[in-house]
């Protein structure tokens, strides 16, 4: 019998692809060894939902958020498919948490201190007022116990997270008022969120609570004195140089603002072993690169900010940043003292600032004030 | 004709597999439609070789190499797996570049400072005096236009890089003299490599070139005056502490060293597209994952070279470093000017320095400095 006949008589599909290296014709059917299927048997595509906090595509954390799931999407070879939803498109910014713990979507994109209500600890995940830079995140994250911490306080809500990008140190804020003493934020009514509002209120000033989209009307009317974003790249974007006098720096409030990304740890832990790790992986190709595009991005705002539209740059006097200290060390102490948990994280983050400063003290810090001598 | 028949006739492998679902022995050959392989084709595991240039499982950067190569095999379901080898193992340690370059390897580690000899821009790579930090390296790598400037160098060789690993700051390194002046500087016997060894040398000192193992006798013995190496964690191991007096800080001369890991680029076009992806991002992430672990590390042997050893640090004075800044700018400039694809890449990476000055001194610089105030 003839190759030619089998393969008529099988038809179609495996076998016959099975068949196709063999061409000559007159060859017996004995020495015809099939060879392997020209197409392997592809596996289903796991199709993934990622909510974010961010309006759909916001430059840099929204912009951010749309890598990670190409990423996870081109190392898995497209096993798995990973949607993004800007907030409120599936579930609202702020209910991203629940929704992922419950399995309404697969992934979560925020920042940690979002979720205080639920676990007071979770803030020390994304940013404290005179706390970790952008490189020592990463390095009590990954080196320092800080991950298996976080691993800890999302395991509750049946949530695994990973450090999914970072702004680096953000800028203190526009201003209308000069502030030359403590006794200049008595009374100020400013947009600041988290644990660097608490601080404000101590200082005598009003936090007030407002989203992206209201920051620059709030501003330009008169309603808050004052307001924090992030730094040049998105303040630029939102024009607020138009609405305040004075750019402050720095950003003691948010020194290294680690963003996340969670996963429900059912769908997670349903992954095979390799996805699993590609996931993660990807997590930390998109933590680190988050901080080299805003870095980049930042420089050239900043040039811009100040050549195109004239913006002056102001720095917080040196004794109202020591002021501010004390004041953000009684207020995360007290916050941390609320609960066994946020007392265990912040324990171990506080050990680690404290050894990090003297290291930076003779590297990192040492070598930026060398450099502009 | 019989089901049975044909699988007789065919005899074996993938048409025989193919057919076992079609069981009723009674059934016509037209009706039996043949089912999907019941065990898919496993492709063959590519095996690769990592030549690197420091000794096997040396801390940090040879502990990193392997890390690296363990991340690819299991990102990639064990379709690569890569054989690390130390230096002199398959070849010497400045080696690596011409073995990977001719296929010996397919794989390198390494820093491109070695390389200065085969391109003179390869040395804007890896660490430049008065340079970049860690922070700013990556930024200007990854959204800066420098990988696309380090893919044009090492093009002409037939090798494909990538960034593998940072050691931030490094220490300036340990002296039996103080150094109060630059005169101090003048007739030391120092080791130290690179661009800080030219340095050095217009200063009025000598640079001495020594492999790390003869460190430590050299200096003991009063062969050379000084030494830099890495920083804390490393130095502390190779007990530097016992042959020197002083301490200096910051590392003016490595203000970020970034380690690389380069490919065959034949070898790596060869791979599927979700490998390529695969192999890129897995570098990326031990280029972060260097650099958090190294700060964990120098966190705590700076302590232990305080507190158990006790350790003089001591900063360069302003005076120095101002000198020391002046002279680095000749070199390096001087330097660049030799060959215009030098040039061309000392461009690009002084005018994101000079942005990245600016920006830093208003957030990571000024931070650091309200820190410690």
């Amino acid at each position: 019998m003839k190759r030619r006949d089998i393969v008529k008589v099988l038809g179609l599909g495996v076998a016959a692809a099975g068949l196709a290296a063999c061409t000559e014709e007159k060859k017996e059917v004995a020495d015809c060894k099939p060879a392997a299927p020209a197409v392997a048997e592809k596996p289903e595509t796991i199709e993934w939902k990622m909510v974010t906090t961010w309006p759909k595509n916001f430059p840099g954390l929204g912009t951010g958020a749309n890598q990670l799931a190409d990423l996870i999407g081109q190392m898995s070879g497209g096993r798995i498919n990973v949607k993004v939803y800007g907030a409120k498109e599936l579930v609202g910014a702020l209910e991203i948490f629940d929704a992922v713990s419950r399995g309404t979507a697969e992934m979560g994109h925020g920042a940690s201190y979002y979720w205080k209500g639920k676990s007071r600890a979770a803030q020390f995940f994304a940013a404290v007022p005179f706390g970790l830079t952008a490189q020592e995140m990463n390095s009590w994250l990954y080196h320092g116990g800080g991950m298996e911490l976080w691993e800890e306080v999302y395991a509750e809500f049946g949530l695994v997270p990973g450090a999914a990008g970072n702004t680096g140190v953000q800028m203190g804020g526009w201003f209308n008022r000069e502030i030359n003493s403590v006794e200049d934020l008595k009374g100020l009514k400013m947009r600041i969120p988290g644990l660097g509002g608490e601080v404000l209120k101590r200082a005598g000033g009003t936090p007030v609570l407002l989203p992206g989209g209201e920051i620059f009307p709030s501003l330009q009317s008169g309603a808050i004195d004052a307001t924090e974003w992030v730094g040049p790249y998105n303040d630029l974007a939102f024009g607020l140089h138009k609405a305040a006098k004075y750019y402050y720096y720095p950003g003691w409030h948010e020194p290294g603002t680690t963003l996340e990304c969670f996963m429900n740890k059912e769908a997670f832990e349903k992954l095979p072993e390799d996805l699993q790790i590609i996931v993660r992986n990807a997590i930390r190709v998109a933590n680190q690169d988050m901080l080299a595009d805003f870095t980049a991005k930042n420089n050239r705002a900043l040039e811009q900010l100040k050549s195109e539209h004239g913006v002056e740059l102001r720095a917080f006097p040196d004794d109202v940043l020591k002021q501010i200290k004390t004041l953000s060390d009684e207020v995360v102490s007290e916050e941390a003292a609320k609960d066994p948990m946020s007392q265990k994280v912040f324990e171990s983050f506080v050990t680690f600032r404290d050894q990090a400063i003297k290291w930076h003290a003779v590297s990192e810090q040492a070598y930026l004030n060398a450099r502009t001598l």
